[in-house]
């Protein structure tokens, strides 16, 4: 593996292969040590709990990490980054986890550079992917179904503008669970295959097992849709949450929109967290392989 | 010990404990490895010395730093951060040392956190407490007194809005030294115990062994006082100073504010960068106690 | 060595040695662990491949980082900086790579601290000086040229601006060789000793050996001259530069401005990512020199 950059270009199998690495890490089974491994962080976008994960995991592969936040780094946005990228490579950094709200930027990145080679994680692009997140929900999930063979996952909210549905659907699809997508039309995205649409929330969460909720964008939504609409007929809550649905957010979750708050203390939430500490592994996992595949 | 948010939860024996430790570490008898343990500095106010000083603490204890700025990262001030808190917790972080202006979050963090055992540092909080400086403030004093007993300890300036005050009276008191303010009326506090004030600094300063300034807030005090005024009836002088007083800063120092420069360059003032070297060996104590309470 | 402040203040045989431990460095026959050493790396001015140079260098010799930025650290400018880089001393830092618009600070900086031993790089002040770039510059050019004894050099652009000219100048002088300086006569600078100026781009480029591009800042050079102008008369294109001349640029380069773009896939702009890549070895021994001046 030379780069993540989407599921799609990932098969079952490698989607195995990094989930048992990541379990190997969870149990203290294996240690790596990348002393002379150097990894740029470089976040166009806020983050504070993807970018930490990476740090982590980063440190805990000892690996060199360094960060460039967008606003106090010089990096000009658009044409010049391929000049900056080109720079880090010849400055000897290894691999680059990046985030930015462009979805194409870090494929064309990726073959536009020439002096080194140089590793591409993609820690989200627009609203196209973010595989490390679907990669983490897949390893979570695993720990309560063997299978996803004929499962239910219900998706529910902002479908279009959300990458983590987009890579989490192209995740599902490969290991042929069923999935739903619960949302207004103005939140459907006409474009995705092989999933069903759901109006109406109910009827969408009948017997699923797992219910997956999308973080909206409170800034975002209040253009396109009426917020208590919104709220009254797809709020996540105790009334219409299946009793024995694994609940998962990629966090953090906006209470009260998304998910009432009191649904967040019952143990179907417990997943949540969770997801962040699996977080750690998956990304330890996709380093490891990464700067593994230079050699020592 | 598993936190430390204030000095009222410490005695007088974990006061020593901790003084104890840090001179190891001064002397070089002590060394720690907390190679598989993970810190996040959160200051939500700026800091340039206290923030360094626990970076430099953290690295010499071979512990894992994570820095949060309020400007750059995306958390959320108020009710999100016990998500955040939670978050990190989930993600692996074993101590958060926080700055906030908050006299009270620490503490209601501590109690809400319920993901993994998560500690808590307090390096500041609002008007309340700033317990390393007070501690590190001790480890200094008790380097040229044996006994506190019946020491005169002048604190001059604006006591009722110094985090730094009111740490140093609670633990000064512990030891039973005499402690005198000296301020004038609107920046005396009244809520507090065991102290006298003083508003003629020359009475205050009369046989003291210790002067301990305090940073006046040049940007806020022009709303409350006469600039001019607090000069010239505050101000530490080469006239005022106690022949033989230790003069201590928590820093950074207002030259010709609450000190003149001529003052700095005194024997007396020797103390102020030392008390910023004794800091890192406290803040390595501390740090190292309560991530040993985890075990290797 | 105990400060890299200037090129001035460094002999040719100093300069040699230098390159000779960045050799060692580049080739892997020499390791240095500074694990007890610390450095703070305070860049005035946004800074995203210098500061990433020095990073990159202080992590492979295993030196401790701390970074100011100057956006997110209550730094004040100034005067209060003496005071500060006090503290830094008190506190453990052993070295301080300094970015700072002005000529002189860093020398000032120099002559009044007083706590502790601290050592000063200079990583760009004002329009007077680059070290680090002018040595990482000669170290790329020795790797072509045995000798610079008569070799023509020609730097172009806004020299009375640029402390890397500067700063390449001086260095260049040492070893005798010949320095052309092509640039409008308001990009001049009359103080320089020891150079030819050109107006004429290609009487300039006449069998030059190496030409040097500077940085054009676009935002300062619309109030000065005539952005067209400059274009026409000073741009290096695929028909004024001499065939067999190295062209070099500190980066990052300002496209159709100071270079035409399709110069940089001709084999003679190779050598600006080598330049990029040769900084790590130069900041790696002169950080190592000084580092090492202190004893184990």
């Amino acid at each position: 593996m030379e780069h993540l950059i989407n599921i799609k270009s990932l098969s079952t199998d490698d989607i195995n292969k990094i989930c048992n690495r990541a379990s190997e890490f969870e149990k203290g089974i294996r240690r790596s040590n990348h002393i002379n491994r150097h990894i740029a962080n470089m976040f166009f976008e806020n983050s504070t709990r993807t970018k930490l994960s990476f740090e982590m995991a980063e440190n805990r592969i000892s690996a060199n990490k360094y960060n460039f936040d967008a606003g106090t780094s010089s990096i000009n946005k658009g044409e010049d980054i391929y000049d900056t990228i080109n720079n880090l490579s010849a400055i000897g950094i290894n691999a680059v986890v990046l985030r930015h709200e462009s979805n194409t930027l870090i494929n064309e990145l990726k073959e536009k550079t020439y002096y080194n080679t140089i590793s591409f994680v993609n820690a989200g692009s627009g609203s196209s992917a973010h595989p490390t997140q679907a990669l983490l929900d897949y390893y979570t999930i695993k720990k309560h179904f063997l299978d996803l063979k004929d499962k239910i996952i219900a998706i529910t909210g902002d479908i279009v503008h959300s990458r983590v549905a987009k890579s989490n659907i192209e995740l599902l699809k490969k290991f042929n669970a069923k999935i739903r997508c619960i949302a207004p039309i103005q939140f459907q995205d006409e474009t995705l295959e092989g999933i069903d649409y759901y109006e109406d929330i109910n009827k969408g969460f009948e017997n699923a097992d797992i219910v997956m909720a999308l973080r909206i964008q409170r800034e975002r939504i209040a253009e396109k849709i009426d917020f208590d609409e919104y709220i009254n007929n797809y709020q996540i809550t105790k009334d219409n949450l299946p009793y024995n649905a694994l609940l998962m957010h990629p966090g953090p979750v906006n209470k009260d929109i998304e998910i009432k708050s009191d649904v967040l203390s019952m143990q179907n939430a417990k997943t949540i967290l969770k997801q962040a500490e699996n977080g750690v592994y998956i990304r330890m996992a996709i380093l490891d392989m990464i700067l593994s595949s230079y050699g020592i």
